[in-house]
């Protein structure tokens, strides 16, 4: 029996997707050759690389002017990379504290220069947004987090800013429309919405590079890579393949906007259980919850046990909530149908009933 | 009919490990979820990890005080860390340059402090290894690569050096014996002998860690990675598990001795037709040639078109030599049966009757 697959992430991939990436890994393009024993630089994987990008910017309907690029490290080489890239000599950064990620981006902005924090929810465990705070027009750049993982929040409206924004969109890229044009970077790694871990997404306007007087080592430097096409070395040719299947996937779907109607439809279900069933609480401040990862608890802790067993029987996985959160959490990418969605709340309503 | 793959890298690897990885992206551990759907911190996976790790060691005879890291970016990642690692503020490290590789690796140094080349084949087009030059013993490190793929060069001796001494063994590790006592750091990214584009492999002795007075950037400091046994961030899953398997597939034969005989046979097989045949040359000095990778020519180019038609036709792939280097290239990674190296000769026997 397939599970219902409430991982945090890596995470649920459509299973059609799941099928071409084994059935590659044994013969690619009918070339009688795997996927992963052929060069980057063959025309069938050049031809991967190239559909991949573009339907990044047909599915996030990206603005001339941009590159997109395919790098490794994860979000948390782009923390680093971020600053390097705009930070000037002694610069200024302004950064909004939303949880773990976010944290580890401004220790790497304060190890370039100075990172100005602008809102920090830590006061009441990362479970709410902060709002209401001004940007300065003259730090280098602003930083956000869309979304939070652990905690279950995800900013709803992005804020009015008088310098550049940056957006670590790791965990709901892909999952609703988004203003490519307000931002001047986007990054996420793969393994939530878009593929296999072991690629991250770069989204970057290309005229703001190259302004900060900083050395810039060559694999850090967004430039290298934009000049390459994302094979200045050898790409992670497997991740960016199955993201790239992934990406199809959607746009046969519809794209962003019909997959974030789905979402929210699932995002719904399980909430409105959270807020009717008693035995259980939401986490997140209500106007602030994640449509992508719900964070929840048992009102009564002598339930556990019962509820635990239930959900496993029920084939659901993944649904333990971070170690620095507790409780549960119920990832909800892309990928995950809504009738999985609906075991999980009926095994909570089966638990109130008993 | 499966192809010959002489590819430079990615390149071919065993069969029953493409076998096993493909069934994986669909059922992981017989749980009924891919492997890139599931946790890197999940116990299956884990236990992955730790099975790499431990066939690294059993393979290469690692001693103790020794970490052994998959991590993500490339050997040109680790051209950035080893000297960032390494190199003292202001410090010096001894090179040598011998082709492409090196060359980068030197850049990324000079970046950061002065490399000193100690030797360069350039003048040769790195036809040949340098060779009788002495270290000297008052630089932070000394570099070299110990098999350049694009040249067909390798070298079959490493120098007594004073200092510590780091290698790029990517295009040669796991082919042959290696003392990895004489190395304090050893890297190689994994799409040659060990896996899929997406992992590189660091061998690095722990206790020459931290001694710089540099401030090192969070993800590129060795130190970061070790304290989390490779998983400070979600490493990349799938790669990762490909090379446990190549690695199990390597012990299985009967380890790195077995392979080394094997990849000698191939060698010699290959070289002695290049020796032979009037049509053919090789290019590397003969004391430097390389086991990995054959790069020769045609003595007369008028056979081109005939002999890229009868290898071709014979199910040959991935032999044109690098645009560095012209000519022919044929790697022959441990994967590769010496029944395909048979038919690479016959090819060039047949074209000298014709």
């Amino acid at each position: 029996m397939k599970r219902h697959n409430f991982s945090a992430g890596p995470c649920i991939l459509p299973q059609e997707v799941l099928k071409q990436a084994s059935a590659a890994v044994l013969n690619f393009n009918d070339d009688n050759l795997s996927l992963i024993e052929i060069s980057h630089r063959s025309k069938p994987f050049v031809a991967v690389m190239d559909k991949a990008i573009a339907l990044v910017k047909e599915l996030l309907n990206v603005p001339k002017g941009y590159s997109v690029l395919f790098l490794q490290g994860g979000a948390s080489m782009e923390f680093l990379m971020v600053a390097m890239n705009l930070m000037k000599v002694d610069g200024k950064a302004a950064y909004i504290n939303t949880g773990t990620w976010a944290k580890k981006a401004i220790t790497e902005a304060n190890s370039l220069g100075e990172a100005i924090v602008l809102g920090d929810s830590s006061d009441k465990n990362y479970n709410y947004i902060p709002k209401g705070y001004t940007i300065p027009s003259d730090v280098d750049y602003f930083h956000c987090t869309s979304n939070n993982t652990i905690y279950g929040t995800q900013m709803k409206e992005f804020p009015h800013c008088p310098t550049l924004m940056v957006c670590d969109m790791s965990s709901d890229i892909f999952s609703r429309k988004v203003e490519v044009s307000k931002f001047d970077i986007i990054y996420a790694g793969a393994q939530k919405n878009m593929g296999p871990a072991g690629t991250t997404l770069v989204i970057v306007k290309d005229k703001i590079l190259g302004k900060t007087g900083r050395k810039i080592p060559t694999m850090l430097d967004y430039n290298t890579h934009i000049s390459k096409d994302s094979m200045f070395n050898t790409p992670p040719v497997f991740p960016i393949y199955v993201s790239m299947l992934t990406l199809q996937w959607l746009k046969d779907l519809g794209g962003v906007e019909v997959i974030d109607k789905m979402n929210q439809d699932k995002a719904d279900l399980l909430y409105a259980e959270i807020d009717r069933n008693p035995l259980f609480e939401g986490t997140a401040a209500k106007e602030d919850r994640s449509n992508m990862n719900v964070c929840f608890l048992l009102t009564n802790s002598s339930k556990e046990e019962a509820f635990n067993t239930m959900w496993n029987e029920s084939g659901i996985s993944g649904i333990k909530g971070h170690r620095s959160a507790g409780g549960y959490r119920a990832s909800m990418y892309n990928a995950m149908p809504i009738e999985s969605v609906q075991v999980l709340v009926d095994v909570m309503k089966k638990l109130e009933q008993n």
